[in-house]
C-alpha cells in the first residue's frame, strides 16, 4: 500500500491535444471510443477500474447475476490497438482550475486543453444524515453486494428466531423509490419470494415476507408514460408487492421506517432508491451549477469556462422539448458522448459545431418473468411478453463485451427455465455505516477478524 | 442488524437421533448428504452459506472465475426433499461440552446425540504476527477477491509511478508455499503476465514483473510423487517463475520481505500458502489434539469424549500407511464424511463399523495452459496436455452444482482459445489490516465514503 506522495499520473507528454475525460460511465465511454481514433491525446480518469451497466446492477443485488456478467475493465475495453493514444487512470478528481486549464487529481495535477465531466451521479439523501446512514443505496457494484449480503443473511436471520416482531422485521423489505431501479429490484424481488425462497428456507412462511415500495409522486416509473405507470403498478400487484404511492419516509433509524403520514414499518431493509444527484467536481462556475448538475449549452460546452464540456446525468441541457433537461437513462449520454467525439474534432479543425438533438429510443422497465413495460418511440406503449422480450433483447444488445452477452444470456436462460438463481453467496459482511459500532454478530463471518 | 441475543438456533425438537456437522466442507457436505435419507436429525452449523470448491479458489484469485463458479450455496444444494429434516444455520461454533454433550454456538446452546467436526483448517503462520498482519492468505472466497483486487491495484499503481523502485515492488509477487496453491497460483499469474497485463497496461513493461515462489523443502509439491515435484519444477522454469527452495521467509513488513537466508526481496504483495492449521473449537480432550488436529480411531471417532467425531483435514487419523494422517486433500475428507454416515447408520442399529481405507485416485496440478502433472493411482506419473485434460475433466466432475459446472467449462473454453480472463474488476479496496491505518489512498474508491 503506498501513499499518494509516492504515485504520480505519469502520462506521456501530449503531442496531440489531450482531452480529459473524468468518467468512464455511458457518456465517458462512448466519447473515448470515438475520439480515440481522431487526433487527439485521451486521458480517462475514473475510481473504478471498470464500465458497469447499471441497468442491470439491481440484478446483481438480487443474487441473478454476478459483477463480471454487467461490468467490462475499462483497460479491457481500450486495450486493442485502436486506442494508441489513450490513457486510463484509476484515480480521483478532486477538481479543476480553468483559469490554467489544470486538472487536480488526488495524486497531482495535469494540463488538459479540453476536459469532460462525465461523473455521472451519487445517490441523495435529500439531507437526511440518517437515512444516509442506515439505509442501503444501490448505485455501484459494491451496493449490490451488500444489499445482496443483507437480503441473505436477513433470512438467514429470520430462522434463527422465535421473535415474531424481531422476525417480521427481517421479512419486511422497504424499497423508497419507485423508478426504473425501484420497480425491477421490487419485482426481481418478488420472484425471488415466490420460486427461490421458500426451497431455501423451508422453516420460514415467506407470506409474511412484505415488499414495500415506496414512491413521493403520485404514480410509479414517473420518468414513463402514463401508460406505462398504470401497466407497471398493475403488474406489480399482481406480483403482491405493497405500493405506497404520494409517500415520503421522514426517518429510519436502521430499525424503524416512518413514513410523512405517521405509519411506521419495522424493517432491518430499507433501500435507498429515491433520487440522484450530480457528482459535481470542484472549479466549476457557480452560475452553471443548478440542482447539483452543470448547466451546458446544446454543444454540452459549460458556460462561463473555456473547453470543459460535460455530459450525461451530469450535465443539465435545457431545450423546447426538455426544459428540465434529459432523462437520467444511458442514451443521452452515449448519444453526447458521441456526438462530443464529433464536434470536439470539428472543433481542431474550425468547422462548425454540430447541436445535440435526442434520439428517444424508447424507455423499458421489466417487473418480472414476462411482465415488462416499452414506451417505444411515437408513444407507444406495450406490455407483457412481448416488452420483456424486447427488454431482454435491448439489454443485451447494449452489454458491453461479448463475453458479459454469453454470460448473461446463459444466466438468463438458465434462470427463465429453472427459476433458479445461481449466486446467492454471503461473500463478507457488508454492514451500514451506522452497524459499523456493533459488529459483534457479524464479526464471526469476517474472515479478516 | 441485530444482537445476538435476540437470535437463538430455533431448531425443532429431534423425533430422530440428532448429529450436528459443524462446517459445510467436503466432509461435512458428503456425511450431510448420505445422512439425510436415513434416520437422523441433521443440523448442520456453518460460517459460511456456501460449499466451496477450494481447489479452484486461485482462479477466483487471478480474475478466472467469479466466485458463484467455485462456490455453491448449502441452502441450494440441501433445497430438495429428499433432505426433510435437515437444518441449517449460519452460525459460529464456539465449542462443546462433551458430558453434557451440548454444543455452544453464538446464539444459543444445543444438545447433541452425535457430534462431527468437520472445521477444515485455517491459515498457519506459525506465531509471526506481522507476517499475518501484512500478507495475503488464500484460503476463503473474501481471500481470493481481496488477492485479486490487490494484484491489479498493483498494476495500476505500478503505472502511476516514475520511481523505479517503487514500480518494482509493486511488479514483484512473493508467493510464500510451494504447495498446490502456490504452485497453480503462480502458474495462472505467469499466463496472466504473458497474455493479458501487457495489453491492459501498455505502459508497463512486464518483463520487470517476478514471480517469486518460496518453499521450505527441498522441492514444489512436497505431497506428490519426486517425479512429479521435478515436472513442475521444470514448467514452472519454462514459464520464468522465480523458484526458491529450502528458503523461509523470516519477516515482512508490508514492503521488504526478507528471508532466512539474509536476501530481500521489496515486494507490495507477499501471498501466504505456506501451511495450514487445524480450525479447532472447544471442548475436545488435550490428549486428543496433535498439531492443532484431533486425533480420531479408525472409525473416525475421537478418543475420550463420547459420540464426538472429527472428519477431513481437521481430523489426524494415523495408520501404518499414513503415518502423518492422510493428505489435506478433497478426497479423505470426502471418502471420510461418506463413510461416517453408514457407520453412525450402523452404529443405531448395533451393526459393526466399517474402518476407514483411504482409496487413493491420484492427485493433480495444474501449472499452465497445457502443463499439468497427475500421480495417478499406481506410483504412475504423466504431464503436459493429458495430465491437463484430466485435471481439467477431474475439476469439473467434482463441482458440487449443475450450472457451476457449466460456468466453469464455458469461462474455460472462452479463456482456452481467447487467452481472455474475464473479471478483471476491482470490486472495492480490500486492504491488509496492516494497511487499515493508512487507507486514505484507497478511501477514494471506497463507495461507502
Amino acid at each position: 500500500m503506498l501513499r499518494e506522495d509516492q504515485l504520480s499520473l505519469n502520462i506521456p507528454a501530449a503531442t496531440k491535444p489531450r482531452v480529459v475525460i473524468v468518467g468512464g460511465g455511458f457518456g465517458g465511454l462512448n466519447l473515448a471510443k470515438k475520439l480515440s481514433n481522431k487526433d487527439f491525446q485521451v486521458v480517462m480518469f475514473d475510481r473504478q477500474n471498470y464500465h458497469g451497466f447499471w441497468p442491470l446492477l439491481y440484478q446483481v443485488a438480487t443474487a441473478g447475476l454476478e459483477p463480471d456478467a454487467i461490468a467490462e475493465p475499462l483497460r479491457k475495453i481500450f486495450g486493442s490497438d485502436d486506442y494508441q493514444d489513450f490513457h486510463f487512470r484509476l484515480v480521483k478528481v478532486k477538481g479543476i482550475d480553468p483559469t490554467t486549464k489544470t486538472v487536480h487529481t488526488l495524486i497531482g495535477d495535469m494540463h488538459y486543453d479540453y476536459l469532460v465531466v462525465a461523473t455521472g451521479t451519487k445517490s441523495n439523501y435529500f439531507g437526511n444524515d440518517q437515512i444516509k446512514k442506515y439505509s442501503f443505496p444501490l448505485k455501484q457494484i459494491p451496493d449490490a453486494l451488500n444489499l445482496r449480503s443483507q437480503l441473505l443473511q436477513s433470512f438467514e436471520q429470520a430462522s434463527m428466531t422465535k421473535n415474531p416482531e424481531i422476525r417480521q422485521s427481517l421479512l419486511n423489505i422497504v424499497i423508497v423509490g419507485g423508478g426504473p431501479t425501484g420497480v425491477e429490484l421490487a419485482g426481481a424481488l418478488a420472484e425471488m419470494r415466490q420460486h427461490v425462497l421458500p426451497t431455501d428456507y423451508p422453516g420460514l412462511d415467506f407470506s409474511q415476507m412484505n415488499i414495500y415500495l415506496v414512491e413521493g409522486l403520485d404514480r410509479v416509473l414517473p420518468p414513463m408514460s402514463a401508460e406505462a405507470s398504470v401497466k407497471t403498478k398493475k403488474y406489480l400487484e399482481e406480483m403482491d408487492i405493497i405500493i405506497k404511492l404520494n409517500t415520503l419516509v421522514e426517518s429510519y433509524d436502521g430499525n424503524v421506517a416512518t413514513l410523512k403520514n405517521g405509519d411506521q414499518i419495522r424493517t432491518q431493509t430499507l433501500i435507498w432508491a429515491a433520487g440522484v444527484s450530480g457528482a459535481l467536481i470542484d472549479g466549476m462556475p457557480q452560475e452553471s451549477v443548478e440542482r447539483g448538475r452543470i448547466l451546458v449549452n446544446q454543444y454540452n460546452q459549460v458556460q462561463g469556462v473555456e473547453d470543459v464540456y460535460a455530459i450525461g446525468d451530469i450535465a443539465l441541457m435545457k431545450s423546447e422539448e426538455f426544459p428540465k433537461g434529459h432523462p437520467g437513462v444511458a442514451q443521452p449520454a452515449i448519444q453526447q458522448g458521441q456526438l462530443l467525439a464529433k464536434n470536439l474534432d470539428r472543433l481542431v479543425r474550425n468547422e462548425p459545431l454540430e447541436p445535440f438533438k435526442y434520439f428517444d429510443k424508447g424507455s423499458l422497465a421489466i417487473i418480472g418473468r414476462n411482465r415488462a413495460v416499452a414506451d417505444l418511440p411515437g408513444n407507444k406503449t406495450i406490455g407483457g411478453f412481448f416488452a420483456w422480450a424486447i427488454w431482454l433483447f435491448v439489454h443485451i444488445a447494449y452489454l458491453v463485451g461479448f463475453r458479459n452477452k454469453l454470460v448473461v444470456v446463459s444466466n438468463w436462460l438458465y434462470r427463465f427455465f429453472t427459476y433458479e438463481r445461481g449466486t446467492r453467496l454471503i461473500i463478507r459482511p457488508f454492514v451500514r455505516k451506522g452497524d459499523r459500532v456493533k459488529r459483534k454478530f457479524f464479526d464471526q463471518y469476517d474472515t479478516d477478524a
